[in-house]
């Protein structure tokens, strides 16, 4: 057996050199004489590596001093739920995006606490694109505006930062959080789950302003409440220690890749060559509006669907995995974070190459 | 440096055949090309091992058919919260046992979101007794009755299930998980995290009644609600794949020493030794009143509390870990879940005898 080039949405591939660091110091971590998952959340040793994590984050994506950064459980679906627990204030609605699958459960989630005024919606798009921000109508009385900026599933991401005409700017970046460069200070609270470009599954990294935390809605359970996570610094109870030293290990190879400005052209030069292959080709269709493809997560279709399952039979011969896509949309899929080497898009675009030479 | 004897009251020591599986395939896991932390939680081989793993722990703990387990994320802590949210349909009010620091957590949370009624309070007590079940008075009108198995803190363990009179009986059994059989028939909802005896941080099984599913109160976030997780299987959103794996492979290791039943053996022998050498000598000392004293958690006091420092650095130098006490109780306590093995028992007792010896 060898390792494949591994295209799934989440979880997803994670640079070998990290796993490999993870394999060598299972048994024995950081002089504890035991795994990281066995000993004390408190313990000196991992509170160090905890506090080092989050410095290596902050430094990463130059997050201003009078942001948090919580390092939580529950993944991006418990914040559909945080963020209007924590941010409604008095207020009765909040705005949202609707962009794709992901902002339509966030919509969904925040309807169980408050009226949701839509500031845009794709849907009669069939959310291959993203509205010009002139067309939409923001709710002067909402609480926030919420976005997605990367729809895993539709393939389609923000180029640019919505002005949010003065309300706190919330957005899930679960599948692009440290992909590019973005500017923290533009935003209110933004929050990502790990398993795409940050490691495993099981932390949720919220990074959220001084001054949106501490006004929570009544009966918001302890585990929900930002401010209760901040004063503990991320340990109201036991943490999911394992994923933070993932997510840790992942952040020094970033650190090592020369920081989130490399990993952005990189990512560019991987999605340009993808979708070029698929552009040039009356073989393979992505039908997302330029502007808005997505630089993670790439859907295309077969002109002949039928191919489908051979194309996704032949790949995984030839060591290209998770390429199908999603059970909502079909077709096919390439998810290609940051951890996906240029090596892993040269073999996939090879093989498609090949692949419509005998088919097409 | 060598593994070394891992008292930590959680997360605490995994069985190290565990963790040497889990070393060998952290880079290729059963045939997929791929960690078990970078594949689909919906691949059919993570979903194959997951339902192995609800199999493995029906089976090892009998779990009648009317019962659903679930595996979700955030804690007790979380359960804390959940078991009110999603058990009090329409009542005002809960029974809770505050028998230690456990217990307290799980009242205050309560308080959120109804009355707690107190059956019993052994705070008068120290905490140094579990309360007589004829001194208790059960509000008759509350939607359950909730107590802690086990107290990590004050190290008191239930020796008997309570008779909850009618009302659906809540046990919070994150330390002492499957270190013995349980009816589990006599319960509404059991509740446990993983790291203690069953792997890493991360993960929470719950096991819970079908018919107390699927009343929450309103406002309760989907990834609260007990039914939203049921009907997918724990799936709701990404499940923390990795921490979800190795409580696999622990259960695997239960099977293997012979079931709960002969861990139960196990543990009994283990916390006798421990709790003699401390009763034989006017050195050490055991507050806890000897039915109540727990299997897994043992606190223990030094004659003269200025040598715990030259314990714990002594204790160090020979290899045993973790043995610090509670910094809400002080003192020293040692661990002792279902992988720590007799002799981690034997070597503390030893150590205990000499360090007597010398500075007694």
């Amino acid at each position: 057996m060898t390792r494949t080039y591994n295209f799934s949405a989440g979880p997803s591939t994670i640079a070998e050199s990290v796993l490999k660091q993870a394999q060598s110091e299972l048994l024995e971590w950081s002089g504890c004489g035991a795994s990281v998952m066995e000993i004390s959340h408190r313990s000196k040793e991992f509170v160090a590596f905890a506090e080092q994590t989050e410095q290596r984050l902050r430094s990463l994506l130059k997050i201003p001093n009078n942001y948090q950064v919580l390092f939580l459980q529950g993944g991006a679906t418990t914040q559909f739920a945080m963020v209007p627990m924590n941010l409604l204030g008095g207020k009765q609605s909040a705005a949202y995006c609707c962009t794709g699958a992901w902002s339509q459960k966030a919509i969904n989630e925040a309807k169980l606490f408050c009226d949701v005024s839509i500031a845009t919606d794709s849907a009669t798009d069939q959310y291959l694109d993203i509205p010009e921000q002139e067309s939409w109508v923001i709710d002067a009385d909402a609480a926030y505006l919420h976005y997605t900026d990367n729809e895993t599933i539709h393939g389609v991401e923000f180029d640019y930062i919505p002005d949010s005409k003065g309300l706190p700017l919330v957005s899930d970046m679960s599948s692009n959080m440290l992909s590019r460069p973005v500017d923290v200070s533009r935003f209110g609270v933004i929050y990502a789950g790990a398993q795409k470009n940050m490691g495993g599954a099981g932390i949720t990294v919220v990074i959220v302003r001084d001054d949106l935390i501490g006004n929570v809605i009544p009966k918001t359970p302890s585990m929900l409440n930002y401010s209760m996570h901040a004063k503990q610094d991320s340990m109201l109870n036991t943490p999911p220690t394992w994923s933070w030293y993932i997510l840790g290990l992942v952040l020094e190879w970033i650190e090592a890749q020369g920081g989130i400005e490399q990993l952005a052209i990189n990512n560019q030069v991987k999605a340009d060559k993808l979708y070029t292959t698929i552009d040039e080709s009356d073989f393979y269709r992505n039908l997302v509006q330029p502007n808005a493809r997505s630089r993670m997560n790439i859907p295309f279709l077969l002109t002949d669907s039928a191919l489908e399952s051979v194309f996704l039979e032949q790949a995984g011969k030839a060591d290209l995995d998770g390429l199908k896509g999603h059970r909502a949309v079909g077709g096919l899929r390439a998810s290609i974070y940051n951890a996906m080497p240029l090596a892993g898009i040269n073999h996939l675009v090879d093989f498609m190459n090949e692949f419509e030479r005998t088919h097409g």
